[in-house]
């Protein structure tokens, strides 16, 4: 009987896809406790947004939170989503920001991080697995997932080599677009396992498209040994598959899985209730987007681009803005569409069409995408685009990017106190969002009430810095 | 490369499962169009308990509606759900209304009927298999799926030849509380496919508790021949699979699929702005129900308890009245929980605990249940049970309930007439539901405008006839 491990991802990724990262600590610790009595092999409870909306909406410290989590998870390890260099924000920083980060998050209760890139370059990658790796953790080491002529079975068995030579401890795919279809998964996961048969291998699949479940059946079939879920009231719709769900048809399948099914369903139960007090965030249709499985743009980018349109009166364009994503992914090597290549190819679509002429403007970050400072994109740029963009400049793919970036720990650590920092974990907030984490440690020295802003006017997605958004320069 | 033929059921399946069956012919009639272009085996648009709510809430005439689909599709077979002897009534009525009405369905632009009777006795769908036979319709003869000791592969294989005995032309599955599993689903399509090889076998799966893709999907490895979808926007919740991205897995499998999935995501993108107008009907959550894989109670049963309870100020009593609804479900030989079992095991359960003694109090309906009016159970009833409700009486499981039933069309023509009627149809329509059509027709006399109440606060669900209502008697 081949047993299956179950990662509980609700209180990261569950309130990330379903509630815009806003739910606070105070309303998950119960949920905690239940859940570190379930049987799971890990809770994923931090990373992803989570971090940047702690300090800049919510005014609560994420060590502090993690900390917190870990005093109730006695059980069971937590987990957290990791992007490579980016850590949780978004840019590169530099190796010595990496490694301090890595090894804080250890410090304060992560047991296991799960690490990708999103162009899938596992240079990206290299410096935050060899220090989880150094300080004792367990690493996923991460394939993102995404359709294109480039991105096929083999070249994921390659990415996965190379993930593998780095020391990680489990494979895993990760489906943010929730497009990997049960057919893929299956010889994805087939393909995995017999290269790699000493490796466990784990399916991470969004349910946008309502491919998940069927995604998550036929991998196991193939040989998975790990998924995620969450429980049912924060299952579903961009989140991922109701575990409760999953466990009952496994175990029928005859899997071994050990978790407390009715217990985990309490979890759920309780969240019931939370979910009601953040419904201003809880604005997703009921329905899965089916657009996604025919162009490969996820549903929330295109809600964003309906928005940008309008401001601009031209909301008529939205089928040639989508034709043109199509287009610059294709011309940019196919990135797959996650933060932060899903700004870089919108903007820039975007701003092909405002201008009636492709590439007459181009963003700054499109400008640093081809030069490499992003890492290197899955296929060749289109030569025609690079010669416009970056003209007699050369590419630097050779380079790994973050070794064009200067240590700045140092230097930065000077600054943060000035700005109030008062820990070695406030100094890498600062580090990696200096004007938010500056507002923070303002707003934490007056020592002013937190007043939730629940009930007013919903708020337009685009203020929220892990979407989309649109910067014409 | 085997085919799979598609039934659309958006339009009677889709609006009944998530807007209570509330939406208007007028806001369908495009939607119907593009649908016949779409390549479907057939369109679900008739039927369950569209046409009781046309007369009831919508005032519109259920035939002048479905005469109107029908102008529409030129290309597409219609095909409604009947519920046996019930037909779409919620009480047998006698062989001459039966044989009428299918006539009459069948005149009006019919031309595939999925019949079912909740407890599987097939004297209960022999008339109505009949007549439509005779007129030359098509004829999905269900098997009525639920889960319990005795509802075996096995049972279900018997009720199949049974039904293929009396002539029906495609094996048709029909998981109304989405319970089926993807193993079942696999293991029942099997057992089917391989004791009627020349029989087409036919999934109906809800998507309540999520599985209803998996469901699809292992059933069609099994043989399965046609399923069920809906467009994206009528999909999900406690509908049935999108569609679009069942079209798009299977396909990658390499069956054959000739729907043009982009066509169909159109009629999905029109009633985006549709589902919005009835959102007051658009009250379930985004996420799955999976208590009911627990007890096989479906969650609408459950939030109707919530509220009989709480007006009785026995909120407290919950977890007892579900418990008991399992047991009196047993008592009954396990009736799947369906209209009209599922009230009738609610109210009992109900009245157990209220009362505080076990069948203290006994329903009409259950002792016409336990008395054999509505069949036979699927299991024998405890006998101890049936001696408390029937005292002396024997039960008459040896006799077809409609043979105890006099012929009741000519009495009734006259009746309806007098009342209003102006066609065939309106006595039809008076024969089933006597006070509604009467009101109808009066309201058709004056010739007042219908204005839509969709702004109105929420109304309280157990005002719909077709979901669970507990009368104390
Ligand atoms: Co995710
Ligand atoms: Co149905």
């Amino acid at each position: 009987m081949r047993k299956i491990e179950i990662t509980d991802v609700s209180l990261r990724d569950g309130i990330q896809s379903l509630l815009a990262t806003r739910v606070r600590t105070e309303d998950m610790l119960d949920i905690v406790e239940i859940l570190d009595k379930c049987g799971f092999y890990s809770l994923e409870v931090w990373g992803g947004a989570t971090f940047d909306v702690c300090l800049r909406f919510l005014k609560e410290d994420p060590w502090e939170r993690l900390r917190k989590f870990k005093e109730r998870a006695k059980n069971t390890k937590l987990e957290m989503l990791l992007r490579g260099q980016n850590l949780v924000g978004y840019r590169h920083y530099p190796d010595d920001v990496v490694e301090a980060f890595v090894k804080k998050a250890y410090d304060n209760g992560i047991e296991v991080f799960r690490i990708f890139d999103a162009l899938n370059d596992t240079r990206n990658l290299r410096k935050a697995i060899e220090t989880a790796k150094k300080v004792g953790a367990i690493v996923k080491g991460v394939l993102s997932y995404t359709i294109s002529p480039v991105h096929t079975v083999e070249y994921y068995v390659e990415i996965a080599r190379q993930l593998v030579d780095m020391g990680i401890d489990i494979i895993s795919i990760k489906d943010q677009a929730g497009i990997l279809s049960p057919k893929v998964s299956y010889e994805l996961v087939k393909a995995l396992k017999s290269e790699f048969p000493k490796y466990p291998v784990h399916l991470h699949t969004q349910t946008s498209a309502n491919l998940a479940e069927m995604a998550q059946l036929k991998g196991i079939e193939a040989g998975a040994d790990m998924i995620d879920t969450a429980f049912y009231s924060l299952s579903s719709q961009t989140s991922h598959p109701a575990g409760e769900i999953m466990i009952y048809v496994l175990r029928e399948f005859g899997y071994q899985v050990d978790v407390d099914e009715k217990l985990y369903q309490k979890a759920g139960d309780l969240f019931v209730q939370v979910r009601k007090k953040y419904k201003k965030f809880d604005v997703l249709p009921p329905y899965p987007d089916v657009g996604v499985l025919l162009h490969q743009i996820p549903g929330g980018m295109i809600t964003n681009f309906i928005s940008q349109l309008r401001e601009q009166g031209m909301e008529e364009k939205l089928p040639d803005v989508l034709e043109e994503v199509v287009r610059v992914r294709e011309d940019l090597g196919y990135p797959p569409l996650v933060t932060p290549t899903s700004q870089i190819v919108g903007s820039q679509a975007f701003l092909n069409v405002l201008h009636g002429e492709r590439y007459k403007v181009v963003t700054k970050e499109v400008k640093d995408y081809v030069k490499g400072l992003y890492g290197r994109p899955p296929a060749p740029i289109k030569e025609e685009v690079l010669r416009k963009v970056l003209g007699d400049e050369e590419p630097l793919y050779h380079i790994r990017p973050a070794d064009l970036l200067e240590p700045e720990l140092e230097r930065i650590r000077e600054e943060a106190i000035k700005a109030g920092a008062k820990s070695e974990e406030d100094v890498l907030s600062y580090a990696l969002f200096p004007l938010v984490a500056k507002e923070f440690f303002e707003w934490r020295e007056k020592g002013e009430p937190y007043v939730p802003e629940l009930e007013e006017k919903e708020e337009k997605r685009e203020n929220i810095p892990v979407e989309f958004v649109i910067t014409v320069h």
